[in-house]
């Protein structure tokens, strides 16, 4: 009896991983972090309106979602002054990475991001046979002229531009973005990844025409909004493209008490105003824990700060097992030179305390 | 400048969708029904245990849920007398569905159903370019004799057939599936959709050994356990199957929630068995409303009851949508001989009793 016949494609798949969860640490350590701090998380949590939310829309558990996502969408719409034929809504922006590169990348296409990237990404690509064409950051910055140089270059699909960074922090100017959209060769679509743009400076998100063909922006109930766990993104952009998310998605793949908690995660904006200074006071805090250690902190637009060891990647990779094994959980860049640095979500200030502890007995 | 470029794949795919849902009509009628006995809900709900578990998790939302599913598949494994990598946690059975196909299917690739059954694999066929065979019931039962004679004439690589059987509510001995699976030929799978199965008579399950490499099974807690809304399926099947998941799914699609109010669900034996007794009661209900209209019902093995009219697709249409202006969502099968047929969830009695009223009204 033989087995099944995967696709040529599939059979040369490896079974790896985009990424460890800390849960899987937890179990190998036998205990739980005190300190959850590598995930990119919303430690402060999401809206008591949208915990509410979530909490009332139990009762209809029993039913599936709205596989429109409507009333979510025209909210969405709203809120950003765009139709609602164009927002998809999704799964986490990883769903939507993963259908959107189903859309667009066969075995051969090339795809151009930077060398250090949202691996998710790459795991999509790999998945559907694409090749990826890695960029390296500039001055730890995403390169944005470089990467679109290279797609023109590389005849690319695809380019992933994440605006702000993750895993640096660093951001640029919706303007300088947008200035840049023209040269964007013919047959090529950005993905514009704003996963964190809630927590970035004013004027960091890129001002343009929603129906501009070379770009689809990418946003998440997953960072400033607190949702990690809900799994709701949305996608915004040209009216064809968001259409053609409906011939291949899992229409009634929504959870329904996530649809009503982002919705009422968007509507408390007063909530997200206030995390958002939360995290700017404790992106201070982190980068104070680096300087009374000597180190320096790379300025952030997100919910966790970079902070340069001043040395290589063996020795940031010491410090996040050091740091595990003390009961704080952090992550760091995979790719040289960012890798120099290891990498802390935002949080309350007992966990931070946790983590400053932890870093001066391991230094 | 140009359109981002789709796959030769995907710009000739169709922005169809597998089923409108009831929000829709809800939305185009401008009221919300009063039954909603048409999506093969559970409205009788899920157990307290899972809604106390569903809402505690809520606490812990800001956190992505574990990748790995941890929890639910080791409580799986215990309770089906498998091994944890026999089993994949998924985002509901479509979700696995489209998974598994995009494993083994692509364009040119054959696959053979039944005429008229599950239209979302279906979909996720056609999505990845493969070709559906469908084998018409056999007095409305799934012929799965048919299905493997005509997998193995047009050497398909999957065969669906779901036992239960959705629309109709038919089913077929676990025994004389089991007898079947070794006549299945090789490099082809059948995926054995279990969706209903914990409503169905004992002796329904099919008995083999996990290991068997040409067949996976489907379950789900969106039905008996009622939790259609949370989104979580599961597949269980040989190691090397299962675990080639892990190339493509996407890894944290899992609400966090949802994994929390599953596992509390599976772990509620007690009020499944309650369920399974509510809905044995609904369907003798369902079946003497009919009766007392001169139509017969067929004998059901799942929550929904499939009426027979006596009439054509038709006059069922017309049932369906009169329904529908009185308030009571139901639906109907989409193929003939099936489609002479009305389809009505078990609930409640005071839902069922608005069915039978409008039901009196209409006809």
């Amino acid at each position: 009896m033989t087995d099944p016949r995967y696709t040529s494609l599939v059979a040369t798949l490896p079974s790896t991983v985009p990424f460890v969860g800390p849960e899987t640490q937890e179990r190998a350590r036998g205990k739980a972090f005190e300190a959850r701090l590598g995930a990119n998380e919303n430690i402060f949590g999401p809206s008591p309106k949208a915990i509410a939310a979530f909490r009332d829309a139990v009762d209809g558990i029993w039913m599936y979602g709205d596989p429109e996502n409507h009333d979510l969408r025209h909210a969405l719409a709203d809120f950003h002054g765009v139709g609602v034929a164009n927002i998809m809504v999704g799964e986490g922006i990883d769903g939507l990475l993963g259908y959107l590169t189903r859309m667009l990348i066969e075995p051969g296409d090339t795809v151009v991001t930077s060398a250090g990237a949202y691996p998710t990404f790459n795991f999509h690509v790999a998945g559907y046979g694409g090749r990826v064409e890695a960029i390296p950051y500039r001055e730890d910055h995403e390169d944005l002229t470089a990467l679109i140089a290279r797609a023109k270059d590389r005849d690319a699909k695809l380019i992933y531009f994440a605006n702000p960074d993750n895993p640096m922090g660093t951001w640029h100017s919706g303007d300088s973005i947008a200035a840049q959209l023209d040269d964007i060769p013919d047959g090529c679509l950005l993905i514009l990844d704003e996963a964190y743009v809630e927590l970035a400076p004013e004027g960091t998100a890129a001002n343009y025409q929603i129906e501009h063909p070379k770009v689809i922006r990418m946003r998440t109930f997953s960072k400033a909004y607190g949702l990690a766990g809900a799994r709701v993104g949305y996608a915004m952009g040209a009216k064809g493209l968001i259409q053609s998310f409906d011939k291949i998605r899992n229409h009634f793949g929504m959870n329904r008490a996530s649809q009503a908690a982002a919705l009422a995660a968007l509507q408390d904006q007063e909530w997200l105003a206030g995390t958002v200074a939360k995290v700017a006071s404790a992106r201070r805090h982190i980068a104070d824990i680096a300087k009374s250690h000597g180190m320096t902190s790379l300025p952030s637009a997100t919910n966790f700060v970079a902070i340069d060891t001043g040395r290589d990647g063996a020795y940031a990779k010491s410090l996040v097992t050091a740091l595990a094994d003390q009961g704080v959980f952090i992550r760091m860049p995979f790719v040289a030179p960012q890798n120099r640095c290891i990498r802390i979500s935002c949080g309350p200030e007992d966990k931070l305390a946790l983590f400053e502890k932890a870093l001066a007995r391991v230094l």
